[in-house]
């Protein structure tokens, strides 16, 4: 039943790093047979026998029964691991991009090569939301997935409303910490809680959903008009992921800045923590807390795959089988804050109401209920300069 | 995979009305065929033909091929799910104390006859900690699980440190709103909480504990100067299952009263909520938190096990199989807070150190470190009036 593992890994950053240093002093019947890496000239704290460049000495090495894929580039990964998928062996995973991206084709891999590909750490650091997903709620029962999955926007936004830091000063820090990419764009543009949320959304409602087709705004046109109104309110300010059952038929994703009050459980979920919000018919509102960002919390989540590799474990993809004819809508209206400069934004957003409206020399807003396709229709234009637009709750 | 399931229940309480509302209304492939239940006289909400007095009239039914027990009779529990087990059913049940009294023998049942039994309502109501416990924490990397896994002793404590109400008070509104039991010293003496601990102790580290090894103290010697006394240092007191592994060899379990300081995770879960805290190599901490007291997040975590049952899940206990070699220990010193009355106590518990003692002609305490096993020695004259025993983190 407890079968050893010998682990091929792509990658020796942080994660793999401690990976093998936990590997090392524990009995968890893993071995560690070779490392590939990109750069053969850097220093490394382990033997060099155990460092190549070469892909294959992995891929090609029947001893090797297991992979684990822990690189940045996205197509690179998507290349390995579908090529160990069919190749027999099983793979683990952090990659969100390459998984959201690919996961339909990774899903049929599986499937006709018999192998496992587990990626727990994609998701919430440490967090074992797509297991909980795939295992426990039934996608009947499931209203809502939301929560906030980017350690590293949860953390400037923190600095932001809770230490009065400025936006770049507190996403300086994020960056020296190692929370946040160099390009932050990903994080702090609500892309990676994006890829996150399509796998997610695909855990939770048997759907395979692309990145593309989901509408995502970030935190990288917050102003200090916005943080003053969100304060003046004893609101805060965070990155939201929703995916939401709308009726039987349809579910909705995207991801917003929202203006959240202080009785809501993402609330107090600050720094580089994440906290999944999970509402299910009959069990009401389950919350999964835990660190979102660093190398550790990844590690563990890589970790307790690999653990599980051990004992065969794969997603079986259950709800995708036997889908209960649920698709993917944008046609749901949601009320929102908006802060524009230009009147035309407001028009060609065809607002269904409108609650409240503000103007000042230097400050206009309006709130009201918009359809979730219209903003998506115009994503380009609310992501310039002088326009912050924020769910509320 | 999707099999359809055809249940026979036990018990027409809260949990079976909200599971048939449910199962009525959502598409989940699954049919209740029968009740069993206690009194044929009282008027039922559904057709009378459901009903049956007659445990055989679903253990002896070979249509029936999942059984459901929600009674509360633990002994009268025990022979239901046992015999069903050993007829090729599989069986939900959430009966804490029958689990956690005969779970070695269960296991082996489940094993001889290859019939699967679920019990994640059991344990923390919808929270599902079971699971998670067994498929993604390794035990070889899991420092601890401890949290609040009473729902009505929560609630009582939340209203006497919030809002000042008496303890008499407190109780009886939790028993008004279903939490508390007509018998309240299972859940306020800690028992409850007990058999929950030695569950989760079981599927963290492989180990079967009898629930009668393990002490339990509970807040039912609870008075105004301990309240007090945690009041002034800024401290709750909530009532605290824990199992922690002390080295690679040892684990212990115990069930006390614990005055929380305002930064440790459990002291903003309040009233009915039950949270669950998780440290493990790697992963730091892991918290979850949903509800955990009354019929409906009970009904949730029953409802989850029996779709689980749809696609043959069973608990694998494969950390009893491959168990590391460790021991259940009660020799380990923990620094307590002593409200006592007579000197002996203080001297019969044998403290390796004393950091403070107060006098005064209507209470007096001592704080210092002790041996679990002797607390566990002294139970019964620890629980007479004017005696109260805390554990200071």
């Amino acid at each position: 039943m407890n079968n050893k593992l010998t682990l091929g890994i792509f990658g020796f950053g942080v994660v793999g790093q401690g990976l093998h240093d936990i590997i090392k002093t524990k009995n968890l019947n893993l071995a560690i047979k070779r490392f590939v890496i990109k750069h053969s000239e850097k220093k490394r704290t382990l033997p060099a026998e155990l460092f190549t460049t070469d892909a294959s000495s992995i891929l090609d090495d029947p001893e090797v029964n297991t992979v684990v894929e822990l690189i940045d580039d996205a197509d690179a990964a998507f290349e390995i691991v579908s090529s160990a998928l069919r190749s027999g062996k099983n793979v683990v995973s952090a990659n969100k991009k390459m998984i959201a991206t690919h996961l339909e084709k990774l899903v049929d891999i599986q499937h006709r090569h018999g192998t496992s590909l587990l990626y727990e750490g994609a998701v919430c650091g440490s967090i074992p939301i797509i297991r909980n997903l795939e295992e426990y709620y039934d996608n009947e029962l499931l209203h809502s997935v939301t929560g906030i999955f980017n350690g590293s926007s949860n953390y400037i936004l923190s600095k932001i409303f809770n230490e009065n830091l400025p936006y770049a000063t507190a996403l300086k820090q994020a960056q020296d910490l190692g929370f946040a990419e160099t390009d932050p764009t990903l994080d702090v543009g609500g892309f990676d809680a994006k890829y996150k949320l399509a796998i997610v959304a695909s855990h939770a409602y048997g759907l395979y959903i692309a990145p593309s087709a989901i509408l995502n705004l970030g935190i990288d046109r917050l102003g200090n008009h916005d943080i003053r109104f969100a304060r003046e309110k004893n609101l805060k300010i965070k990155l939201i992921p929703t995916a939401r059952e709308i009726d039987d038929k349809a579910v909705i994703l995207y991801v917003l800045p929202k203006l959240v009050p202080a009785d809501n459980i993402l609330y107090g979920v600050e720094n580089e923590y994440n906290g999944v919000s999970v509402k299910a018919a009959f069990a009401d509102e389950q919350f999964f807390y835990g660190k979102g960002a660093g190398g550790h919390p990844t590690g563990s989540a890589v970790l307790s795959d690999i653990a599980a590799l051990r004992y065969g474990y794969r997603y079986e993809y259950k709800k995708h089988l036997g889908a209960g004819g649920l698709t993917y809508s944008t046609d749901w209206n949601i009320t929102v804050y908006l802060r524009y400069d230009d009147e035309t934004l407001v028009d060609r957003l065809a607002f269904t109401s409108i609650d409240e409206r503000y103007y000042a020399a230097d400050f206009k807003y309006v709130i009201g209920r918009v359809n979730l396709g219209n903003i998506l229709k115009n994503r380009e234009l609310i992501t310039r300069e002088g326009i912050f637009l924020a769910e509320i709750i």
